[in-house]
């Protein structure tokens, strides 16, 4: 039940508890970040080059926060308010430089600013190895790109630069992402004929693209983003994106999560020049070479079942070098600095032809 | 004097104080949002198409952390995360849609951003008469539009768009804006022929080419942003922009700060369906049709001075209707809810031919 005439006094206390509680969170961001230029400046003492960031206490920060929320914003919301605020602690000291797979509006954008932050200056690259690039030559602290699709599977390009590189692997971050058909104001939704998108998002719409727009002329371009960009001059076209392009160029919605799967969802890896102590909470990626004979995977897979370690991905690739054969992309649970992970590993390297741990990482919190 | 023997020491006690104030931010963020839902609520008793985002509030509250942050964040990152915060507990209730005159990476979508948070959903328009379109139409609650550059002046088509609107202004952005000449990776700077930028760019630096690259062709585009793509594949071309195209196209510094004017800025508006009530510290926008008579400009401006009314800007603008023959967009200090503000446009309103307030708005905070 509401009195309009006891609005106006209800307003003036609510607004007055809200700068109270303001005053109070000016505070304790200032102590935070006075803290966080202490954590620098003890660092620094002992190295001069000493890193700031720790993704594996960033992790263990977000996790606390995911858990604890008590409500109203969304965790979600919460957690991104403290990355804010990390981010801009970590800035005071020295802003954050991250490479990504460009251009802006991707998915790998958003996974970049998802991970580190609006404090951090981030860079779009024309393509995978020049994100490895730049990270290598140090131009960057670190690298964002894409890994593996739930539908697609495995994004080679990102592989096959790993195995050129000796990067670590120090994050991933894991985007659900809903596809939807999106048409611009001149569109005429009845005389669809042509759709935009990248091959991948054709692949991950495929059904339902079959079964509502069978005669519709399907055009690959190079991303989501420049597909939304298109409809927006060809009225009878349509683009299959998602919301931050919708949002980006403004589009109208004809079909909403036209994802065959419903769990679609896209990886991507953080790439950095250093590894990651254990967060608690920990994946760690290999690649191991192996000759392409009878009974290989067999007994590569073997000790991890011994050890009960938990698997949760295996990608096999041609050998591009000739030497091997065959080489498997193996992501497991745990961290290397564990000792049944160094079991498991002296095993497996004892079975292999080579093996190279590409990094221990905390799982993706966001 | 450091021992890195009580270094892990100090780190771990500092962490420790980190998660004790990130528990109570948490606490505190989560109070905040819970007191913005219950304003939210009263509000919504009243009036079931109430206006949650009230500009005049948020300016105080953005004032008050600047005046009052004590450090060692400076006062605008504090005043970003208090944006975020707001925006966050904002769009719990109904998140913010805000047109800007696009493409990406432009100064006005940074200017959106910086006066919406990032939980404001943002869409870029094509023209500034679209922005305008978009907001009367209701599609989205604000636009942002650039008004006034401190070398070239006014932005025609954005007060042209104020004479044929009912829109409001209900607040101002001001970027201080800093040019640099930009290169590629593959550019050779000893054989720059060419340089790309937007015209407004090129004239804000023109002493600097002048002396500096006095025989490079000045190729000009629609946007910085623009500019900086193009280098990405000329050998022999730079671009004039600024820190944000350089960031998103990853170019280096030929030259920095290379603006004429050191005070040179940017000041947008956003335009809304509602007149904002006083912040303390406002501003009023009237346009003012006069027949062009002899004194006719000194009538108009003597009620100002009379009634010691700060009169911040004055534009001249030629009547496109037929009817009036010149029309003059005047800035002052002041709110029209002010007694003496009234006095001085009863006055004015007395002497011209037609007058129109645009509206009275919070000074620009951030």
């Amino acid at each position: 039940m509401s009195d309009s005439s006891n609005s106006p006094l209800d307003l003036a206390a609510l607004r007055q508890r809200i700068d109270t509680i303001d005053s109070e969170l000016m505070r304790l961001i200032s102590e935070r970040a006075e803290c966080a230029a202490q954590v620098a400046h003890v660092k620094t003492a002992d190295d001069p080059d000493a890193v700031f960031y720790r993704p594996e206490r960033e992790a263990q920060v977000l996790r606390r926060v995911m858990e604890e929320n008590p409500g109203p914003l969304h965790r979600e919301e919460m957690a991104r308010l403290f990355r804010e605020i990390m981010s801009a602690c970590l800035a005071l000291e020295r802003p954050i430089k991250v490479a990504y797979l460009g251009p802006e509006g991707t998915f790998t954008q958003q996974a970049a600013l998802k991970h580190f932050g609006h404090s951090a200056i981030s860079l779009p690259m024309a393509a995978i190895d020049e994100v490895f690039r730049e990270v290598e030559a140090g131009a960057v602290n670190y690298g964002v790109v894409p890994v593996e699709n739930s539908t697609e599977g495995i994004v080679n390009n990102t592989l096959d630069s790993f195995m050129d590189s000796g990067l670590h692997i120090s994050g991933e971050v894991v985007l659900r992402i809903h596809h939807h058909l999106l048409m611009s104001s001149i569109t005429r939704q009845d005389k669809i004929s042509r759709i935009y998108s990248h091959p991948q998002s054709f692949a991950q719409c495929r059904k339902w693209l079959d079964a509502h727009y069978p005669h519709a002329e399907r055009v690959a371009v190079s991303s989501n983003a420049e597909a939304a960009r298109l409809v927006k001059t060809e009225w009878h076209s349509a683009a299959i994106a998602g919301d931050m392009a919708a949002q980006l160029y403004g589009l109208e919605y004809v079909a909403e999560k036209i994802e065959d799967r419903p769990d679609n969802s896209t990886r991507f890896l953080i790439i950095g020049n250093e590894s990651v102590p254990p967060s608690g909470t920990d994946k760690t990626s290999v690649v191991v070479a192996m000759r392409n004979e009878p009974g290989a995977l067999h007994a590569l897979l073997e000790p991890f079942h011994r050890y009960q370690v938990d698997m949760t991905r295996l990608e096999t690739r041609p050998s591009r070098t000739g030497a091997w054969n065959y080489v498997f992309f193996i992501d497991f649970k745990g961290h290397v600095d564990q000792p049944g992970i160094v079991s498991v590993l002296e095993e497996v390297r004892g079975r292999a032809q080579d093996m190279k741990v590409l990094g221990s990482y905390p799982v993706g919190v966001l």
